[in-house]
């Protein structure tokens, strides 16, 4: 095998000892070793790593919090504050729907490590009756959204799905096989974000195995690079789309291609917005969007001090609130500009990770801190790119419940805490469409049961308890049947129903407990 | 025995099943028996049954919805929206403190049936690094309250503690073998609320075995009964109190004696004020203070329906927030004429229980739906006859993490909830007072922690996680050091500290990790 070039070229780049260990590959191991270096520009990755290395160094020593501002009230659309328009704006959205000028594009990299399971988020099963994954309860979204606003003719949601290089071959085959859970498979578009070695402090990458690179996706920043070189762009302008909303993969509650949302950053000419919910608690773990330096952006968490965090504006309530979900608005000329102007101008974040790696002597060694880097762009970096740039806050329990961890952990964002969170929104659906929950003697259960929202914390200072229902009530409503809580009258008003219910496109179904 | 005038009493007031197994008892078991019987009023017994039955199937006929009125701004004191008025209020508070005017009082005659424990709640441990438990974290939180208020000579601030039947040899024993934990044992006067017998929906009382009745206490409202019948409101008055503050005893941030929320009450020249914690999701299950009928009362969660639970103000938070935490001031004048005028003249409220019973054959039968009723009143039930009342909204965080369940439970108001709240605030406290933490390299830790407070949900979307601390840091900072966060600058200000942090009267001690 003739490795002279590849030599040269990692010689250059300082690189060399990516081959310390090549007399002791297999040819299948260097062939593949080679193919893998092969396709890799060093000299840009040592760019990234030079520029990430220089922002991160310099954004320490320069504390972020006496440059932030709060997003000012003329900019934010509230479902709570601005109750009077939410019917305009979806009006607004569904309007542009209907023309088939809105696409939704998923942030579907990740692999769940923290969740435990080595397939794809989006394949989970988080036990609801139905069983279904998230990536069905969005697929169904999509679906009954299309239905909602075809006036006329028809309509069409396309669905750009972004994998890694880890998680795209079964999503792809996951969708096939589950016949695209009813969309067109036309209009589910699969595309890859990038790969970065990671790094030791001294920009040597690092390598996982004698012959293999520690490699890691780009972030979900990398979505930007991925649009461009996959031609994605192209293909949105190929079907007349002019909005887009951005998402991730994990939340059970997110309105895909929410028309109030659509209709909100529209209405207001923004380019770009994003989807909030109020932080309330100054330690949540949580970014915030503000303002820094007059630019909107995404602060996060572990960058303010304690005293930032605390502080309130004269209502009371945390001056910093504006709580990231991850659900972005764009236009698609804004989203040109930064494929084809603006993020390439940006650096990578620096993570510090605990990386295995080979030593010298060819063991693997799992370090107990942090011994190198990951580089990564976020999906947010370019808000500050915006012209007119627009935050709309909605109310968490009833959109925001995202799947992080194994059950087996310390009770947040998991399993038990997502499917309580979509079974609560069910219950309060039926409710306010006039139905009624009884129990098994036929009496009445609360509007409220006794253990409250999922992930709350309940106070239950009052020694009234009455002997009931102390778990969720069960009920789970086909994403096929109602997108938002709509239509749901005719199916339960003034109706007394027992859990476990399930509605979907057959009817009503009350289901014997654990009899499912 | 002569029982024939207890066979008389016992028919004339239609109890007289309650001997049915008679012949079947011991001779002991029928001394105890009748010494049980002898005490009890059977008529007063009946008519609680009467009256709470008639008030309930009356209540439930009748929504409280349409009645329901938010507490006006005027009669609400806020931290987070008077922020320029605390030091006053905290002023004031502290010179009735300093007179020796205020006495607490500590409600504490539940048994941790839910925690799982056999004892009462106040001996837990919830396993913080000093393992000290509730009533000794509250012993010195009025310890070091009587010494910031001291000023010229020293005040003393009464702790009236409410034990029932089942909870008064255990509490009392404990207080004594912990010497009081530093209190004056003079100061510390125990009184012993209430027990009424359980019936059936027929008025029957309930046996629990074939020579015993069915007890329980009669709510944390069985306060008012025992402060005259035990004469406590005599030792109140000899002792010149002024004002009392009543609290719950499973609330590890309970701010004993708050001289805040005294100072604010007395500014306001109220005879009754609530503290609350802001409600910010509906359907939360805790009950709200509101007027009804243009009065004041905590209506339950289970009492409304979802569209009033939903109910918002124009500045977007929920109508009805004022989420009840059971810390309430009263003035001794008020107190006073509750117990002699107006809690007499209220109804029990009737709770439905399961309530395990011996059968006609003589066998134990545990029902699987509520057969029967528990009476109880309520501490809030008196809210109504104020003529003044206030109510304070403190924040969650910082004042309020009740002790309800076991670990094993869903993650909710447990123990590890309870000590992480605790370990959470005094993180707070040392950043604000300057303070830092360092990991085991030695560089600063965020903030904000990964996994944020205790009990909320951490949405944690960005990918940019560090590899961190995950946990919240150990940090505990005795009562004797620091009623509430004051004091600790000339401990921590400008110095790295390592978790786990201990700050008691010896000094500020760093342990080594899992070496407690």
């Amino acid at each position: 095998m003739d490795t002279g070039k590849l030599v040269k070229k990692l010689e250059e780049a300082g690189q060399s000892h990516l081959l310390q260990f090549w007399d002791d590959l297999s040819p299948e191991e260097q062939a593949e070793m080679i193919s893998d270096l092969e396709s890799m520009d060093f000299n840009e990755i040592n760019g990234f790593f030079k520029n990430a290395m220089e922002v991160s160094s310099h954004s320490k020593q320069e504390s972020v919090d006496s440059r932030m501002e709060p997003v000012p009230r003329e900019v934010l659309g509230s479902v709570t504050r601005d109750r009077e328009l939410l019917k305009g704006w979806e009006k607004e959205g569904l309007l542009h729907i209907s023309q088939s000028k809105v696409a939704v594009l998923l942030l579907a990299g990740g692999q769940g490590t923290r969740l435990g399971v080595s397939y794809p988020k989006g394949m989970y099963d988080v036990g609801l009756p139905s069983h279904k994954t998230l990536f069905q309860i969005q697929a169904e979204r999509i679906l009954k959204l299309e239905q909602l606003a075809a006036q006329q003719r028809t309509c069409c949601i396309p669905w750009y799905i972004m994998t890694s290089g880890r998680t795209m071959e079964s999503t792809k085959e996951f969708f096939s096989q589950h016949n695209y859970f009813g969309l067109s498979k036309e209009n589910v578009i699969f595309f890859q974000q990038g790969m970065l070695p990671a790094m030791d402090y001294n920009g040597k990458i690092i390598l996982e195995s004698k012959g293999k690179l520690a490699m890691a996706p780009d972030g979900n920043g990398g979505l930007y690079r991925a649009l461009g070189n996959q031609k994605i762009v192209e293909d949105m302008e190929q079907r007349g789309i002019a909005y887009l909303h951005v998402y991730c993969v994990d939340n059970i509650l997110v309105k895909v291609a929410d028309p109030t949302f659509i209709g909100f950053c529209v209405q207001k000419g923004a380019d770009c917005g994003a989807k909030v919910v109020e932080k309330t608690n100054p330690t949540e773990a949580v970014g915030v969007v503000c303002k820094v330096d007059g630019r909107y952006q995404v602060v996060e968490y572990s960058e303010i001090t304690l005293a930032t965090a605390e502080k309130r504006s004269a209502d009371g309530r945390l001056m910093f609130n504006a709580g990231n979900v991850a659900n972005h608005f764009f236009t698609l000329t804004f989203l040109k500009d930064v494929v084809n102007i603006y993020e390439p101008q940006l650096q990578h974040h620096v993570a510090q990770k605990k990386i295995p790696f080979v030593n010298t002597q060819g063991q693997l060694i799992k370090p107990d801190k942090p011994n190198g880097i990951k580089m990564e762009k976020f999906v947010f970096d370019i808000f500050q790119f915006a012209k007119k740039f627009v935050v709309y806050e909605v109310l968490r329990e009833d959109e925001f419940s995202p799947l992080k961890n194994a059950d087996s952990q310390d009770g947040k964002d998991n399993p038990t805490t997502a499917r309580h969170a979509l079974m609560s929104l069910h219950h309060r659906w039926v409710l306010n469409a006039g139905g009624h929950f009884v129990d098994e003697n036929g009496t009445r259960v609360p509007a409220i049961p006794r253990n409250g929202p999922a992930g709350s914390v309940t106070p239950d200072v009052n020694q009234n308890l009455k002997d009931g229902t102390d778990l969720p009530i069960k009920c789970e409503i086909s994403p096929l049947v109602s997108y938002g809580g709509e239509g749901l009258e005719k199916l339960v008003q003034d109706r007394e129903l027992r859990p476990n219910l399930i509605i979907d496109l057959r009817g009503v179904h009350e289901l014997v407990k654990n009899g499912i």
